[in-house]
Order: structure tokens, then sequence, then C-alpha cells
């Protein structure tokens, strides 16, 4: 007989909820995690510090008063690490008891230790203190993932780090280095831009984030040059290596020597699953370790499952809470009310970008017909008063019906206002939604009425003529 | 021949909607305002100086931040009056230039100086160089409305002011007494309590904002207290005098003196009318000198039409340009895109309130079965992260199928979040809405989700068990 119906190995977002889920419905359940507490990378060493960390720099750079108080404004003269990390171990430590606590009230038992496996029922365990095996029935691997670079720089957690060891940062940097242009690349870019540190970001590719509306791009790049950011696309270093205190060294393409006194290595994510022992339970491993999976969230393995950032794409906690509950329902066969497929993306960049539906060049490689609406944060009342004008939300839309295809917003809390649009698009609306409907003055939501009057400007269709301009 | 087709007469955000309608349609149409600049008090003395100064000292107060970094943190010093008026002149020119090229686009006549009407279709206008009659054959008047008090105390705008006044103030009082417990005495009462101001709120009634939620209020005034502010309920004053330099006296109904250094009165609003003349007019005034109009905003003379303030109940900004917008398009017989009836109502204390639907009380009264959800901000991370954990989300639902009936938060942005609530509700969506639907993470619309999954829990039917409990 087997120890556990259900065994869930890693114990971030994903894994948290599918144990939960099992825990719920009476299935015999532990999660397995490698650290002595739980929360995963997410509360560790990802969303929950480098969000925590955004949010003192935006208050303590004075982020939004610049705008009305001048360049040099700053809250807090002389910023250093401590500042910056005080608040991170507090919210780790209330969060760390909130989950724990919600494992046991679901009868969910938590393991430390390092798990692989023996064979596709079995799971060593091994910790400081010894070893001991697991079986189940099932399984969903939730291990997550890790940094990842062809670089492999002398990392010493004092000069060059990769971003999962940021919480070891003792200085903070007058001049940073940054490799890889991705999400969690562009997110520290950003926030340490706005603590006057001179940010280079490294990426090997033409363009940033691919996956992001090319306007909103140019709008993120521009106010990130702004605030000096210096972006080398297209390029490659060479012989990283740190020459002294506060000195580190690399040299480019073009043979150029360039100087900085920190390095964060951010370039690629590869699935946690090179010390699982996988080949002994019989799951494939994928391109950069990550773990296909089926719709259910199933591997090729039939009572094996798998969630979350090991899976790859999108990577974001809201998306892995659901892909966790999602493979615990298939393997409790389950019919749950099913969740929502039309999730949002947010990147915590400064402002930040969050977007829902179609973008513009799926629609263009579809031959779907669409029309685009913009309205801009700076003329909007809030956004005058709150020092918060930079900023647009950009509506696609079917310009026949007017049903909403798709919603693009940069600009600060774009992250909380793109939940309005998600909602229209959930319920099919069109964009009368937002000419018709009252929203409270002055909100940023009037963002979203000004885009939607743009949108019905651009047709050349007989409107109403009261529409046709913007008021 | 009528000079006119239209003529509104003030420009606020009724009237500038208004004639913006017309404009566009191709009527003649002339807006009237005392003032010599457009923007009514919404833009002078109302809604964006009071909203622009209440961001201004959440900023310069620390508000946010105590709670990470200790009660004694404040961003400045020594904050000032010309700090807190700094951002709102700079605001307010922006803001009269966009209205006016707004209006001046769509063909509006801008008139300034005091209009009165001789006969139902005839208004004379009076300013500083001259006097000049124009007709019209209809009217909209959206003539605002005005502090009153019957306490009438001894005004010098330098220790007594009304709240219309407020821009006047030359410096910051170590002790305010605020008449008046409505939302602008509220509104200015918590944010002068943020600067470490002792504040003074005097009522004559038994609670504070009857329209709003108990418990929502109940967490306003705890907030409040604990900022300094004191509460003199079912009080009256009198014999208020200005004894000496800051030094403001009065005597309550126990007959002690109390002693400020200052003083606002935000006691009622009055409709303006009473300068209108609107006798002639043939046009009835009812109590407070507020008119009465009927669903098409029409008043007791047919092609004479009313809105804003100036008709009392709700005046919002919001409601009062989908109310211009209506009379306009009463007057063009224009069948227009239907507005939406169902719009939020925004108190911008600190922390901020917003409620749409329906209140307990009112359902309580109507007999109608409903059931309660509430999500803390301080269980969400975001909450955490960002110092903004006092607040909450409470939905009221109907326990048979879910719908939502209410949505009501009180928390810092709380006027953003509720239009999530609000589409919801205008989709005629449930309670299940908040569960299925994955949000961005980490942000505050996670409060929606917990108190969803509170509401589920206290449904004592046969609900899937996995909902049953909070996860």
């Amino acid at each position: 007989m087997s120890d556990y119906d259900v065994i869930v190995i890693g114990c971030g977002p994903a894994g948290q909820k599918a144990a939960i889920k099992c825990g719920k419905v009476g299935a015999k359940v532990a999660v397995i995690d490698e650290r002595q507490v739980v929360g995963g990378n997410c509360l560790h060493i990802g969303t929950i510090p480098s969000k925590t960390i955004r949010s003192a720099i935006i208050y303590l750079s004075g982020y939004h008063e610049k705008k009305m108080y001048g360049d040099n404004y700053r809250v807090k003269e002389n910023i250093t690490s401590d500042d910056l990390l005080y608040r991170c171990n507090r919210i780790i430590r209330r969060e760390i008891d909130v989950i724990h606590s919600q494992l046991v009230r679901n009868h969910v038992d938590v393991i430390s230790g390092h798990g692989h496996f023996l064979d596709p029922h079995t799971m060593r365990v091994e910790d400081t203190v010894g070893t001991e095996d697991y079986t189940a029935k099932n399984f969903i691997i939730c291990s997550g993932a890790r940094s990842y670079s062809h670089y492999n720089p002398p990392y010493d957690n004092v000069h060059i780090f990769n971003t999962d060891d940021i919480l070891e940062m003792r200085y903070l940097p007058k001049k940073l280095c940054i490799i890889g242009g991705g999400v969690i690349g562009l997110e520290y870019a950003a926030m340490f831009s706005l603590l006057g540190i001179e940010v280079h970001v490294v990426s090997q590719y033409k363009s940033l984030l691919p996956f992001v509306d090319r306007e909103l791009i140019e709008v993120l790049k521009g106010h990130m040059v702004r605030h000096g950011v210096v972006f080398h696309m297209e390029e490659e270093l060479s012989d990283i290596h740190v020459a002294g205190p506060k000195d580190v060294r690399a040299t480019t393409r073009a043979g150029d020597e360039l100087q900085f006194d920190m390095m964060f290595i951010a370039a690629q994510r590869w699935g946690n699953t090179n010390t699982l022992n996988l080949s002994a339970a019989g799951v494939e491993v994928e391109d950069k370790d990550y773990l296909k999976v089926d719709s259910n969230y199933k591997t090729n393995v039939d009572h094996i499952y798998a969630a979350g950032d090991v899976i790859g794409f999108p990577s974001l906690a809201a998306t892995s809470i659901d892909q966790g509950r999602k493979a615990a329902n298939a393997i409790l066969q389950i019919d749950d009310i099913p969740y929502e497929p039309l999730f949002p993306y947010g990147i915590y960049t400064c402002p930040d970008i969050s977007m829902i539906g179609e973008s513009e060049e799926n629609l263009k490689k579809a031959g779907t017909r669409y029309e685009t609406g913009v309205g801009y944060f700076g003329d909007t009342a809030k956004g005058q008063m709150t020092g918060n004008s930079d900023g647009m939300v950009k509506l696609l839309f079917d310009p026949e019906d007017h049903r909403i295809l798709g919603v693009h917003i940069i600009g600060f809390e774009s992250t909380e206002l793109i939940h309005i649009g998600q909602c229209v698009m959930i319920n099919g609306g069109r964009l009368d939604y937002f000419i018709d409907t009252v929203f409270n003055y002055p909100t940023m939501a009037e963002a979203y009425k000004i885009a939607a009057l743009n949108g019905f400007n651009k047709l050349k269709v007989s409107m109403p003529r009261e529409l046709t301009t913007t008021s």
C-alpha cells in the first residue's frame, strides 16, 4: 500500500494549491520541499522579494514625486541595501506562517528535504539528518525553475550574482550590469535605475520581450533610458571576471573592456528537473529541462503531473496557482468550476505593464481585422495630480461589432487596472462599455474611456456623430 | 429669432459635457460662467484641488510607509501650506486649457459673467465691463452648489474658512476644528490628520455618512481616531469667534469653551439658484435651493433643464457628467446609447471608500435575503508589501444564485478597485467570477477572491467541498 494518494514536489504557488486541493477532498497528501520552510522560489527569491524591493524603491526614490518636485527629489538621501531588504524578511516570515497554517489546516504533510525518484511510485527524501522513502499513487511535480546562463561567470555573491541570490546583496552598486533582457532582467534594471544607479542591460537579442506590444515596449524603453538605463542589444560579453573590490570586468564582441561594480545574471530559466532522477520514473524531459504536459497537466507518465514554472511559459504565480489546482482536479477526477482561460500577464517594471487577450502581432498573423484605441494617463486628471502621467491604455477591438480583442496597458498600477478590461472581455464586452459606464472621478479608469473614444474616432463608419470626436 | 439653441449656465463637469454634446451635433450653444475661466467648482475649489492636496499629503506624510518604517516616519519634516498648494495651481492651469480647448473645438461660445433670467427665454449677463442679453430656445442650469451653514461664523479666510475657500489657507494649523461630518468634512479631516494636525470633527448628527455601510464607517472612524481625529457627535457649537491670532473660540452645548487655531465650515451644500432670478422663468426651487428634475433632467418648465450639484445627491463629478449629457440628449431628442445606471460612489477619505449597488440596510428594508463575504487587505501579499494593509472588500450576494448585489470597499485605491466589482455587477455576475478568474499576483484584486471564498464558506448549502474552506 502506498504511503500517500498524492505527493507534491515543491511548495511554491503551484505546489501549495495542488496539495491544498488534495487535502480538502480528503486525499492523503504530502508536499516535499528542499527548503526547511514552505513558499518556494516565489516567496523566498522570486515574486515576493522582488516586488517588495520594488515597492520600497518606488517609495524611497520619490519616483512619482519627481514630476512634481523636480528631478533631484528623493525621500531618503542615502538609500542602502538594508533599506530595501528590511521589509522583505518581515513579509517572508509572515507569508511562511500563512502558507504553513493553510497546509496544516488542510491536512497536508509537509516534508523537508531533497526528493528524487527511485521508481515510478517511490521517492527518496534526503535531508541533513537522514533518508526516508515514500510511496504515492500519484505525483505532481511543481519543482520550479532556476537561473541558467551559458556565461557561467565566477559567481561570488558579492560582485556577481544570479538573480536568485539577490537577497545576498550587501551594498548598492553605482554601476550595475544586468545580463538578460527578459522579464526578470528588465524588472531589476527598471527598479535599480530609479535609485540613480547606472544600469547597463546586455541582451543577445535584437528586441526586448517579443511577446509584448511593440508600442508599450517603446514607452518602457524610453522611460528606462530617461532614468539612465543603457541598453546593449545583440551583444555578448566574454571574459567576465572580478578584477578587484567593486571591480567587475567584461569584454564586448567588439573587444572593448567594460567595467562595473556589480553584475546580475538574469539570462534564462531552466526547469528544476535535473536532480529528481526522472528517468527512474520514466518522465521525459524537454529542452531547457522543462516538462511537457497535456491539457490536464499530465506528463508522459499516467500518474505523474506537473505545474508551475517547471512547465515553462508563462511562469507567473497567478497561472501557477491555477495549474496546480487543475492538476489536482485531474488526479482527483473532480469536475471543478472551469477556470477562466483569459488570464492577464503582469510585468512589474517601472512603470508596470499588463496585458490580456490578443496582441496586434497575433491578430495580424491570423489576418483578423482590428482597430486600436489609445488613452494616455497624462490626459487624465488623476494622472496629473498624482504625478503618474506616463502610461497608456491601448484597446484592440473588432471594427465591425466593437468587441474587445485585447487590452495592453503600461503605467503605474497597470497590473491592477487590467482587471477591468479582463472582466469586460470575459463577458464578451464591447468598446461601448467604457463609454457608457460611469467611473469614479478622478481615477485612472478614465484612461479606458479616453481610449474607447479614441477608438471610435478611428472608425470611418456611420457612427452617431456625437461619438466621433473625443470629448 | 433666438441667439442660441441652448444656453448652459455653469461650466463645471455637468455644464461642460452638456455644452459639448450640443456643440457636437451642430446646435448653437453657449456656456455662461461667473468665473473668468472654465472648470466650475470641481476644478477651482472642489474635487480637483481637494484630491490634489490629498495626494500631496498622502505622499509627504509617508502615510503608507509608517507601517514599515515606524510612526514617526515622514518624508518632509516641515510641511507647509505651500507644499500642498504648489501642485494645485499647476493642475488647475492645465485643466483650464484642456477644458477650454474642448469647448472651442466643439463650437461652444464661452461667456463670462453673472447670468440671470429676465423672462423664460432671455438671460442677462453682467460682468465688470457691462451687460448683455442673450436669448435661447432651451436652458440647462448647471450652476452647482455652495457651502451653507446656519452657524454663519465670522469668516475671515485666515482663521475661519468655509471649505470652498480652502485654497486661501496660508499656514497649517496645529489644532483644527471642522464643523460638519459629511463627505467634504471627513475628507479634509482625514487628510489633515495625516500631517499630525489635531483635528476635531463636530457633527450635529448621531452617525457619520448614514448612506455608507456601517462596518466600513467603523473601520474609517477607527482609522481616523488612531490618526488623532476627535469626533464630537450630536454636538453644536455657539459663539464662534476669533479671539486673537491663531485663536478661534467656540462654546459647546454643555457650556465648555473650546480653542482651536483654525476652523473649516463644511456643514451643508445648497443649490446655486438664489441669484438666477428663476421666478422670472417660472422655475420652482425646492428645499435648500435645489432644483427638482424629472428622469430627463427637466425642471417644471418645459424648455429648462438642470444637472449636476444644483439638483442635489449624489453630487459627484462622475454622475454630473452623465446628467449633463443626458439633459442635452433630451433637448436634442437624441436616442443615445443608454448610460449604465449602476454608478460607483467614491469618498476620498484616507483610506478611501467606494461602493456600488445595494447596501445591507436597503436589502434589510426590502426584506431581500443576502449573505456577505469579506476579504481583508492585510491578508493579501500586496497589502503587506506596500504597507497598505488597512482595508476590506465586502461583497453582498444572493445566497441562492450567488448574484452580486453590492460591493463595499474601504482601503487605499478602493475608488479604483470598485470598477472590477462594477463590471461584474453590470454583467449580472456571481460570486464565482472572483474565484474562477486569474488575477495578476500580487495585486489588491486578491481581496475580492478572499471575500468571495469567505462568502461561500458562510453558505450552509451543498457546495462542492473544496470551496467551503478559504484556502
